[in-house]
C-alpha cells in the first residue's frame, strides 16, 4: 500500500511516524474518512469544511498544500476508483507538555483502502460502559479521541451486536460509535441535535437536507421506532435489531438511498 | 536522545512508529509519566499497577518484558539519574475501524528526559472552554486522549494562566490538566472524590496517605479555600493564584513535601 505522508507519496513500510508526533502522545489531532466513488471523493468541499472547522477548535494550522490534489493521487496509486480514503492532520512533534508548540509542523496522513463489503442490517446495543461529553467542543470534532467509542464498540462485540449507540452524560441519544442515528417516530424522520453530543456528519446533512428535524431522543424512543437507520461517509445502513428488538422497516433508509449519491 | 521501541533502545532519529498504529490514528493507548531520582524511579510500583488496570480497561495486553529493566535501560542511555520517564503503551497496528484485532502487538515506548526547572506557586483558571467526563471509564485511566486537557490548557495560556482546573459534567471539581489538586478549606485537607473524574494520582495517594480526605468540591470551594495545591509523579506545586484571586498560604504543601519522597 501507498500512502501520503506529509508533502508526498510513500510506501507504507518507509512511512515513519515519530514516536514524539502529538498525534501519537496526546491524541492530537483530526481525521476524516471519505468515500472515494468513479475516481473522486464524495462531498469532499464538506468534508474539508468540518476538516477546517475542527482545526479552528483545536487552534492547529492546516497544511499548506492542495489536499484534494493529494487524496486524488493517494486514490490514483492505490489504483483505487471505488474504497474509502482517510485523512490525518496531527499537531505533528513537539517538547515535553500538554501546551502545543507556539508554531506547529501538522503532520498530515492520507491512506486509502477499497471499500469493504456490503452489509446487512445492523444490531445495535445502546452502550452501557460509556457516555458521549456533550460539554466537550470535542464532540462536534472528528478528533483522534476515539478511546470512548472503542470501549463502547467492544461492548457491542461483547453483546453480540455490530454497533452501540452512546448517550449523552443527560441521557440523550447522541449518536454511535461511528455512524449517525436516525429513527422514524410516529411518522417522522428524526435525528438527534447536534448539541446532545452529535458529530455534524457529512452524510447526516445530506439526509437533513432531505426533510429529517433534530428532535432530542431518549433511549425509549429508540425503543418505540417504526424504523432505524445509520449515516456514515460511507453510506446509510439500515438497522434490524435494536437491544434485542427486531427492526423490519427499511423504506425511508431505501428511499434516502435512491436520492443521495453514495447513500 | 535514545528511546525505547519495542523490545530495544534506539536512536529517535531512528524510531519508526507506523501512521497505522492505533495509538496514532485512534489514541488506543496510555501512558504513564514517571520521576526519576537518584537513578531510580519513584513509586514503580503504583505507577505500573495503573498502568495494569488502564489496559485492563482497554483490554489490552501488557508487553511480555521487564518494563522495571526497560525504564532503567532508558535512563541510562541518555546519562540521566535524575528527570521524567514517559513510557507510552498503544494497541498496535490494525486494520481499518474502530473494533481492536482480537491478538493485538502492542507498541511500547518509553522516553526520558531532563528535569525542568524549578516552578514558581502556579496562577490557576477555571476552564470554560470544556468539561471532565466523570460517566466515562476513561476518567480513571491515563489515556493517550488528551484534546480536553489540551484545550483547558490553550485556555490557561490565554488567560494569562499556567494550567487550568477542569470541572465536572455536573459542575464539580476535577483536576487540573495534569494535575490533581488538594484545598485546605476551614482547616481540612481535601481532594476531589475518583468519581467526580478524577486520575488516581499515584502522588494524590501520596497525599491521601498522610491524612487528606475526599470531598466534593465546587468552583466556589476553591475561591474560599485557604491554601491550594498541585500533585503529579514530579511533584507537588503550591498554587498562588486562582481566577484572579492570590493565595498566599504555603504551609501544607511545605510540611507534605519535606514527608514525601520526590513530592
Amino acid at each position: 500500500m501507498k500512502l501520503w505522508l506529509g508533502d508526498r507519496l510513500t510506501e507504507e513500510a518507509d512511512a515513519r511516524i515519530s514516536p514524539l508526533d502529538r498525534g501519537f502522545t496526546l491524541g492530537d489531532g483530526l481525521f476524516e474518512t471519505m468515500r472515494l466513488s468513479g475516481g473522486a471523493v464524495l462531498r469532499l468541499d464538506a468534508h474539508l469544511a468540518r476538516l477546517a472547522a475542527g482545526a479552528q477548535v483545536l487552534g492547529l494550522p492546516l497544511p499548506g498544500l492542495d489536499l484534494a490534489g493529494a487524496l486524488a493521487a493517494t486514490a490514483q496509486a492505490n489504483g483505487l476508483s471505488e474504497g474509502v480514503l482517510r485523512l490525518t492532520l496531527t499537531r505533528g512533534t513537539g517538547p515535553r507538555g500538554v501546551l502545543p508548540p507556539a508554531a506547529p509542523s501538522p503532520t498530515l496522513v492520507i491512506t486509502a483502502a477499497p471499500a469493504g463489503p456490503a452489509l446487512p442490517p445492523a444490531r445495535l446495543v445502546i452502550a452501557q460502559t460509556t457516555r458521549r461529553n456533550e460539554l466537550s467542543p470535542l464532540a462536534q470534532v472528528k478528533s483522534l479521541n476515539y478511546l470512548d467509542g472503542i470501549l463502547a464498540r467492544q461492548e457491542a462485540a461483547r453483546r453480540g451486536a455490530d454497533d452501540a449507540v452512546l448517550l449523552n452524560t443527560r441521557e440523550r441519544v447522541a449518536e454511535t460509535t461511528i455512524a449517525n442515528l436516525f429513527a422514524v417516530i410516529d411518522g417522522a424522520l428524526v435525528t438527534p441535535p447536534l448539541a446532545d453530543g452529535v458529530l455534524p456528519g457529512v452524510m447526516r446533512a445530506a439526509v437533513m437536507a432531505e426533510g429529517a428535524q433534530e428532535r432530542p431522543l431518549a433511549a425509549f424512543d429508540l425503543q418505540r421506532a417504526d424504523e432505524l437507520f445509520l449515516t456514515s461517509a460511507l453510506g446509510i445502513r439500515s438497522v434490524g435489531e435494536i437491544e434485542g428488538r427486531p427492526v423490519s422497516a427499511f423504506a425511508a433508509a431505501e428511499r434516502l438511498r435512491a436520492r443521495i449519491p453514495g447513500a
